[in-house]
């Protein structure tokens, strides 16, 4: 079994090695590339089985309608917030993303800035290169002995507990449900104690927002909290007021959601600090990546679709 | 009991708080501080039973021929090698020095400089802040699945291979005795496969050049090597021949021992980074520190020296 048509919405063509899209040609009767804003989109719909998106793409109840013989719509990336997923379920289609590809990597990510910021390690370095070798400044922490509150326990946030459990800190975690293997805490106590806390939630309707106003507020001074998730999970305009005040520091990776303004007011605190999103981009999560996302469209043609998500 | 005289060479009084310089007045009926290179030394020498040296302190046989009351020599650090300790030994003198207070926070340091390295957190940090806040040309890698070889499984060495295989490394050790735990390669096999290296051999008579040249140029090819113990270990000419191959990376912590010429020449390769010498020095690390100091004089004075390594 084929697909008639499979359109992909948003891609260049770069996404993907050649040894992948053959894997795809060999799936398909016919392939076509469209920009998520031309306004052929609708017709190019028309007779697609298929739609591929990126991370962040949008699959509206609109575009679902302009489809009617889509039954898979493919995700290369997580987070699917911008699929109609309700509509897409009552019209029998399926929805497959890649989950679990990088989180070797993110939990990597984490520990590399958490370790870079405790121990002033861009500090040393420049130091040394101006000739100076002087120690005595430096007066950084260890992870070990610190409370270490993980906030949401998927596959990262697990890797992460694990990994700050064996360095040596005493771990804890919230999440909408008890999850074995860590001390559960409620999100108030955890905000109030922790001396680092991870961010690890997916984004859902639920969860946009759940760093609010008040929750930063509770957050326990000196303490340094690590975001590699979607920053549409903290209230950015309060965690700027928090910021200010400041007496915790505040790392970040995801820059999508924010505004060059926002962006830029960020950055200009000392107690911020911004990296592009390159938590999840090592060469191995990279790799898994391409890999998931061409056996998801393979899987789902022998009627055992992977990576399902409704 | 009490000693008679402390001599404390090289310090100035600012290596300990007041509650340790009260703890340490307790113990003796007088304290005197002299720099390492006064002229008064061997005079000072005459009446002191214990003599107090800093890392790096130097304890010759003139020095203890000047001294014939001596009967304890204390390091406020770990490596004794500027202590004739054969002939300290002949005379009874009993050596106690600080060891494993850096533990954690030496394999802290090294996990923080492996993941800056390998996922370029300073270029990426400052990339963002010139406002490019694109991971394209980020392809970091992980520590996950690499070749990690730990040379020297001392207190350090262990702990850096324990969490090297938490970390989902394949870890492999050379040491001067095999030991329980990890597996063990010889030092041409370690060198020839690891991607990640690291020495944690303590600096003796015969470790010193440990890595010569021969050993310098078996290094896998795009390995890379941390060294959070003394320069003395490495051959540093050799080094730099290697180095200016451009197949490796080198990341050291140690600078005390190098001159600036060498320090200059090594900081010149982009293949080489060069920290002051902080992996020692968390706030935990420096506590326990003086306080084992302190406690090696007291318990020696109660017929129990602890530390002792002569």
């Amino acid at each position: 079994m084929k697909f008639n048509k499979i359109l992909l919405v948003g891609y260049n063509g770069n996404e993907l090695d050649d040894a992948y899209w053959k894997r795809i040609d060999a799936l398909t009767k016919e392939k076509a590339f469209i920009p998520a804003d031309d306004s052929k989109l609708n017709d190019q719909l028309k007779h697609a089985d298929a739609v591929l998106v990126k991370l962040g793409g949008k699959v509206s109840k609109e575009m679902i309608d302009s489809a009617p013989n889509l039954k898979y719509i493919g995700m290369l990336g997580t987070g699917f917030g911008g699929i109609d997923v309700g509509y897409a379920s009552s019209k029998k289609i399926t929805i497959c993303n890649i989950a679990d590809y990088a989180t070797e990597g993110v939990a990597e990510f984490t520990f590399g800035v958490i370790l870079n910021y405790l121990r002033e390690l861009e500090r040393g370095k420049n130091q040394a290169k101006d000739g100076d070798y002087s120690e005595a400044t430096f007066t950084g922490t260890e992870i070990k002995g610190k409370n270490f509150g993980v906030i949401g326990l998927g596959n990262i946030g697990k890797r992460t507990a694990a990994l700050a459990q064996v360095f040596g800190a005493k771990v804890s975690y919230w999440s909408k449900n008890k999850k074995e293997g860590f001390e559960y805490q409620e999100i108030e106590n955890l905000l109030k104690t922790s001396d680092i806390i991870t961010l690890n939630l997916a984004l859902t309707q639920d969860t946009k927002g759940f760093l609010n106003k008040e929750r930063l507020q509770l957050i326990k001074k000196g303490a340094l909290l690590v975001n590699p998730s979607p920053m549409e999970l903290v209230d950015v305009d309060a965690l700027m007021v928090r910021l200010k005040q400041g007496n915790i520091s505040f790392i970040l990776d995801h820059s999508d959601e924010m505004t060059e303004e926002q962006l830029a007011k960020l950055k200009s605190f000392e107690n911020c600090v911004v990296y592009p999103p390159i938590a999840y981009t090592t060469k191995e999560a990279t790799q898994l990546k391409k890999g998931i996302f061409v056996g998801n469209l393979e899987n789902f043609l022998k009627g055992k679709p992977t990576n399902k998500v409704n």
